[in-house]
C-alpha cells in the first residue's frame, strides 16, 4: 500500500532538514511511523459512491470524498451535477492566498434538472446519535473538537459541525445561507478559517492531489478571482468512482478514529518526540489532527 | 496608501462570491473596512534595517521583516549573510504542501566571516518587560496568546514566544537546537504548525509578495525537497532596505497592536458581522489575527 495525500503530508513535519527517516528505539514512534504500521483493521474504505475524481486539462488529478452523512441534500445535488456533465465544463476561477481555491462552471451553463436550487443549510447536527469522539485538547473556537467517522468536527455539547480545516470542501454561496446549490465549490488552502464554521455547508475533503490545486497562481482580482478566462485552469472530466469501470476505480482508506492506531497517532501528534523536538506542545488543534488517508 | 500583503488578504474573508464591497450602515464595520480607515497614528513604520527584499530570478519579489527584538543573534547572522552575498546564490529548495517553503545557498557555498556558527536557541523570552497584550480569546496550544509590538506571541504567564503562523519565517536547523545559523530559512505556507513553537527560532515574517512563493510547485522528494537543481527557483538579489539608495527603499507599516483600530479590528475578526455571516464565531485564534501590514 502506498501512503498518499495531505493527511500523510501533515504527519511529515518531524524535522526541517530531512530527518524523517530517523527511527530509534530510544524515541517514541513518530506520527508517520504509526500510520505506516497501522494494521488493515484500523482503516475503513472510502465508498466508491462518495469519491469524486477530477481530471484537469493539464492531465493532473485530484479527488475528494463527499460528506454524504452530513450534507445529504447538497451531496445529492453535487452527484447530479457530476452525472449531468456540469463539472466537466468547470474551471478554477479563484485562488486567494491563505484562504481558498474555488471552481465552478461558467455562468451561462444550464442547470441540470432535478437540482434542489435552494437547499437548506446543512451546518449543524444534533450531537445525540453521532459517534463523536472528542480529543482531550483545547480548541480556540469551540468547547470541544474531535472526530465523527474520521471527519473533523467541533461541538458545543448539544450540536456538532464539520470544521473548515485545510483541504475541506465547502459550497460557495451568496449572502443568504440557501443560495449555494453545490455547483460551485471551494477548498481551504491556508490557515484554517474557522470563522466559516456553521456559516457554510461543508460537503467533503480532498483525498489526493491537493498539491495540484494549491500551487496555482493566485488570482489578482478582488478576493483572488482570476480576471480573465485564460488564467483559469479548466477541468477535463469529473467522475464519481462508482461510475467508472470497476478495475479503473482508485481506492482510498481513512484511519478509523476509534482505532488503537488513531489514539497512538493523535497522542504522537500532540507530543512530538524523537531527536528533533525539545519541547513537545502537549496539545494539537483539530486542523493539525485530520485523520490519515492512504491509497489502498 | 496602497493596502497590501497577506495580513490584508487575511481580512478579506468576508464572503465567497465577491461581496467584499458591500458596506451598509446597518452592519458593523468589517475587518478590512477598519484597516482601510485606520488613521496614520495607528500604524508604525517597519525599520529599513529590518526589511529584507528578495528579487527572484523570475523578476518577482517578496520581502520580510526581521524580528531583531527577539532573535538578535540569528538576525545579525542573517544580515551578515545578506551583505556577504550569500543569499544572492540561494534558491528555493523545498516546498512541502501545507507546511513550509524553504530556501538557502548551495551546500558548497563558503560561509561568510564573522557568522556565529552555533547560535543559541532564541525561542523563549521572559514575559516581564515585554509590552505583551493578550487577546481575550482561547488558544489550542498556550495559556495565552496576543501581540508584542504587533508580533503574534503565546505566553504561559512567565515566558512568551513567537508563534508559527502562516507567513512567519524560521531558521532551518538539524537535530540539535543550535545547528541553524540563519543561512537557511523557511516560511509557513499552510495551517499553522504550532508544534514547532519553542522548537525553532523564528526570525521574521513575510511583509509582501507571499503569493510569489506559496504558488510554487510542491517538491516531490522526501519532506517536499526538490529532487533536481533545475526545479529550484533561483534568487537573483537579496538586500536590506537600509542598503538601498534612499529613494529606492520600499516602506511598510504594521498596525500598532495597542491602537484603537487594532482593538476594533480584532473584535471584528472574532465577531464577523455583515450580511454574509449568520453565526459569528465569538473567537479568533492568534494565527487568524496577525497584525495588518500596509505599504506606505
Amino acid at each position: 500500500m502506498k501512503l498518499k495525500n495531505l493527511a500523510i503530508l501533515l504527519t511529515c513535519g518531524l524535522g526541517l532538514i530531512g530527518n524523517s527517516s530517523i527511527a530509534d528505539a530510544t524515541f517514541p514512534k513518530s506520527p508517520s511511523e504509526i500510520v505506516q504500521e497501522a494494521p488493515d483493521s484500523d482503516w475503513v474504505n472510502i465508498a466508491d459512491d462518495d469519491l469524486v475524481i477530477i481530471t484537469l486539462s493539464n492531465g493532473k488529478k485530484f479527488s475528494f470524498q463527499l460528506a454524504s452523512q452530513f450534507a445529504p441534500i447538497h451531496v445529492n445535488n453535487i452527484k447530479k451535477f457530476i452525472r449531468a456533465g456540469w463539472f466537466d465544463k468547470a474551471a478554477v476561477n479563484r485562488v486567494q492566498d491563505n484562504y481558498v481555491v474555488q471552481w465552478g462552471a461558467p455562468e451561462n451553463t444550464p442547470t441540470p434538472e432535478n437540482i434542489v436550487q435552494n437547499p437548506p443549510s446543512e451546518y449543524d447536527f444534533p450531537l445525540r446519535g453521532l459517534p463523536f469522539r472528542a480529543t482531550p485538547y483545547r480548541d480556540a473556537y469551540a468547547p470541544q473538537t474531535g472526530h465523527t467517522n474520521s471527519w473533523p468536527m467541533a461541538s458545543n455539547g448539544r450540536n456538532a459541525w464539520l470544521v473548515h480545516c485545510y483541504g475541506m470542501i465547502g459550497v460557495a454561496r451568496g449572502l443568504a445561507p440557501d443560495t449555494g446549490n453545490g455547483g460551485e465549490l471551494y477548498s481551504i488552502i491556508g490557515h484554517s478559517p474557522r470563522h466559516l464554521d456553521r456559516n457554510i455547508t461543508i460537503v467533503g475533503r480532498i483525498v489526493s492531489g491537493m498539491e495540484n490545486i494549491t500551487a496555482l497562481p493566485r488570482g489578482t482580482g478582488d478576493l483572488g478571482f482570476y480576471v480573465s478566462d485564460d488564467q483559469k485552469l479548466q477541468f477535463k472530466e469529473v467522475k464519481l468512482a462508482s461510475d467508472l469501470p470497476i478495475d479503473e476505480r482508485p481506492h482510498y482508506q481513512v484511519m478509523r478514529n476509534n482505532s488503537p492506531s488513531f489514539a497512538s497517532w493523535l497522542n504522537a501528534r500532540a507530543n512530538r518526540g524523537g531527536p528533533f523536538f525539545t519541547k513537545p506542545a502537549g496539545a494539537v488543534d483539530i486542523c493539525n489532527a485530520q485523520a490519515p488517508i492512504r491509497e489502498k
